[in-house]
């Protein structure tokens, strides 16, 4: 029990001794006993990485970085009504944090409304409910939407809600030129990973794209898609299965933009991108460098992209849920703390941090606290944000990131021997993948190969209690009330006009930004509208993976 | 109020626009805002850095690093009497913990019994009481001494507390030559800054060289000294200060070692090293780097050391307490983890993680263990034991670690200007230095410059209670009890003599450890053997800054 362990005998030529076992990043792949300069010999700096602000953007898309600006502190949150969820919007400002991100329920993920009977259960319980536009009004009541960046996390019906907010924005009498902040929008990796689709691909695509363009004229400054790795991580993917995928669905999208006809400077500088940031530190600031480096290079020479704001990859990192244990919660301020400075050090434009009790249920005001301190200790005290890229020239990061890169390119090929990613995924190409990390990850869990602290080691038997917040059956009863009093108010004819230029338009070639917005602003609902889509664009069905 | 930030515009040509503000380390040196290559054009990678286990050490003594051993996880622990500590370390090493480290009480450090009038209302409050060899062999019951490597923090009385470990091993029946671990043993940083000394500096030297002696030929394994910058970094000196006073204290003793008439390599391979782990992680870390690079070349080139072993710096390290803030107590998890990566990266022995709740009391069960989980995760999940030295070629890093040496040798050439370590305290040039530097943080703090969070930026007016535990005034009655009991079983014509053995040695040439270690045999106590010493060395006088 007390035996301490005594430094293997370490010869002094051969072969140096080790721990027994394999030394390998938390996705699995092995790590070198040394890195020199060796490693870094075939690196040329201007080539390959460049100061940041600079081609390839290895080093970070600005000059200056966080001496500039610091990241967007942005913590996802939403529950209940709109009401709950904006008194937690103000409560984080009030905190210090930078910019909203807001979490919707199932429901409304899924394009049903809060009094749909598919709803029922799940209203309010694991994001904010938004049904119409009256919610939206709520949601943002007292927050000028020209003084803050929002981040919305929707994607099937991301048109529909991105059209509540520009209808918010309009009755703030803010114009739409002053609106900053991103919408998920992205689709992909829905049918890759997240299984929150409505309507198959080719129509899915050409929301996007629709967006895409109205944006580029409308609402210059809004970021028209977050392309997300997040998700694909979280469903077991390793480190470089996140970036490989995340990146072939972005090229995808820029595919897509050019085939409807875009001008690919006109749509590439507003998209962005959203990164899982994981336990293992220098393979996380690897993916997040190699992502610039390599985005950057395809955009220049696959798609010639001229502005230099299409070659850069700008990203928001959120700490990984996945990682984080109901054992011992504590232990999670730990893990988080780690994945926030990988971020950071990667050169992130914005952060979530997890709070601690994410593994058991909604965050409280004070665990969520914790987690935005935890970003602010770091930008404030622990130096990190003094200079750009501080692990730029390290052999073993630089190796790494060289390592990512070629691994992606391996993957590209892959993608592209397919017929590309929608091909890909309905061969179940990319949820093979990821199953296949996801159980090697597992076995090297049971085996104890990877130790998960408090799970697997370093257990106890008693835990410390934390308070959670749950949310109740009387949620969904006051959100049910909320939408019946927004369709016993609204014009039903005007409703129904609006909803059939809808489905006119969905048919059509035009552009469904301005159809829907109408629809909004009638109060026409989210189901409603989804109705009207899903009546020309059908469903899709999922892919089994065999 | 929910007003963001917007990023300054950045101009195509000219000087890049910046916050606000300067963008210094958290010991007010200022970091630029770039490196590259050319910040490390200079360097020689063989000469330089060399590989880990080569010469200079920059990258570490040891080949293989945390994939041969990772570091010792060595909590600091001790309140109460030796039976409340002993099941503290019991404790302890059932979670998982791999050294141990002892925390001694006020009067203990300051040489005097429990039942001393000066002891009054500090027995058992910051650490435990050891009185006598009867505390010492409670303190280590049922923890067998050749299958634990321990730390002990004492300075003045050190050899007595050091005699008092040996004669529990020869009970327990473990060799000398078997017992592994470090005693603090620094006199010189408590003239410097932690004013826990009793006599002059030329006897307390005396002390420090007959225990290199004695160990030498007896005690192989055990480190003789840890020469410490803890302290002196506590007291509010810049992580550049730590380290070239700790460095100039090292070279102190290593000459009066040499001055004993000891061959250097055979008591330099036993001298170690205890720093500081603060808030900023890359100062930290080049820090870190640097002192082995010049502690190699010192030994090497001034003393001529022969023995590789002599030339590597070996560490503890201990997370910045006085970083730690009673407000919002959990957000010192946070800072803990970064300031444990910083050891990590590097490259300590052992470590120690503060408790949240350190800046308010001795840490409870929970809040050690969750310390101790720190430092688990931090192994066994970040990925960054893998592989030695990961910041190793970082430009940002080589140019701090350089930047720290070339500092440390201007201090150097100013303490030799001065005459030396005794005469510059004496003239309290290490005092005055120290006490610049916190007034400049101070001042950097109060006007907002240096953000403290919770403190002087994002406050709360309601705090979250932390349970804390108290040491009561029944501990010290208990401890006097105990104490009388071993005078009252003890053989007085034995201590009679073995004492007066003690001042024959301490006046005349011979090694004190042998006579010291037959009066703690027959259970003199600590203050019993302190006054025999006091009254041949007499006691040191404080220096006054004026």
């Amino acid at each position: 029990m007390i035996r301490t362990q005594k430094r293997l005998q370490e010869p002094r030529r051969g072969k140096p001794v080790e721990r027994k076992g394999r030394f390998l990043t938390v996705s699995g792949a092995p790590v070198k006993g040394l890195y020199g300069p060796g490693d870094t010999a075939g690196l040329d700096y201007d080539r390959d990485l460049g100061d940041p602000g600079r081609f390839p953007f290895t080093r970070g898309i600005h000059r200056t970085m966080y001496r500039g600006r610091l990241w967007t502190m942005r913590q996802f949150a939403g529950f209940g009504t709109a009401e709950e969820t904006n008194a937690r919007f103000r409560y984080l400002l009030s905190e210090g944090q930078t910019g909203l991100s807001v979490a919707f329920d199932l429901p409304t993920l899924m394009g049903y409304d809060a009094d749909h009977p598919r709803a029922r259960g799940e209203v309010g319980v694991e994001g904010v409910a938004v049904s119409s536009l009256a919610d939206m009004e709520t949601l943002f009541d007292g927050i000028p939407l020209d003084q803050v960046t929002t981040s919305m996390t929707i994607n099937a019906p991301a048109i529909i809600l991105f059209a509540m907010y520009l209808a918010v924005a309009e009755k703030q009498g803010v114009p739409l030129d002053r609106l900053s902040g991103t919408i998920q929008n992205d689709i992909l990796k829905e049918y890759i990973a997240q299984n929150e689709w409505i309507f198959p691909p080719e129509p899915s695509m050409r929301l996007i794209t629709d967006m895409f363009a109205y944006c580029s004229e409308n609402v210059p400054c809004w970021n028209t898609i977050s392309i997300s790795g997040y998700h694909i991580r979280e469903a077991g993917a390793t480190a470089l299965q996140e970036l490989a995928f995340t990146l072939a669905n972005g090229r995808e999208y820029v595919r897509a933009g050019i085939a409807a006809g875009l001008d690919v400077d006109k749509f590439a500088p507003r998209l962005s991108f959203f990164f899982n940031s994981h336990n293992d530190l220098f393979e996380e600031v690897a993916k997040f460098r190699a992502a610039r480096r390599i985005w950057a290079r395809m955009m220049r020479e696959e798609f010639g992209a001229k502005d230099p704001r299409s070659w850069m990859l700008r990203f928001h990192a959120q700490t990984a849920g996945c990682s984080l244990t109901a054992q011992q919660p504590y232990n999670n301020v730990v893990r988080t703390t780690v994945q926030a400075l990988a971020a950071i050090l990667g050169g992130a434009q914005s952060l979530h941090t997890n709070s601690l009790d994410e593994a058991l249920a909604l965050p409280t005001e004070e665990t969520v606290r914790l987690a935005l301190r935890t970003q602010q200790i770091l930008a404030e005290e622990s130096g990190v944000a003094n200079t750009p890229d501080p692990l730029g020239g390290s052999y073993f990061v630089e190796s790494l990131t060289n390592q990512m890169e070629e691994g992606v390119r391996q993957y590209f090929r892959r993608i592209d021997e397919l017929g590309g990613v929608i091909p890909a995924l309905e061969q179940g190409f990319f949820q093979r993948e990821i199953a296949e990390a996801a159980y090697a990850y597992q076995q090297r869990v049971e085996s104890g190969e990877q130790v998960v602290v408090g799970v697997n080691a370093h257990t106890v038997a008693e835990e410390t209690p934390v308070s959670i917040l749950r949310i109740g059956p009387e949620i969904e009863a006051k959100q049910r009330q909320r939408l019946a009093r927004v369709r016993a108010r609204r014009d039903e004819e005007q409703v129904r006009r609006a909803l059939a230029s809808v489905r006119h338009a969905a048919a059509g070639p035009g552009n469904l930004v301005p159809p829907v917005l109408e629809a909004v602003k009638a109060y026409a609902t989210l189901g409603e509208i989804v109705d009207e889509l899903r009546a020309v664009f059908g469903e899709y069905d999922e892919v089994r993976i065999i």
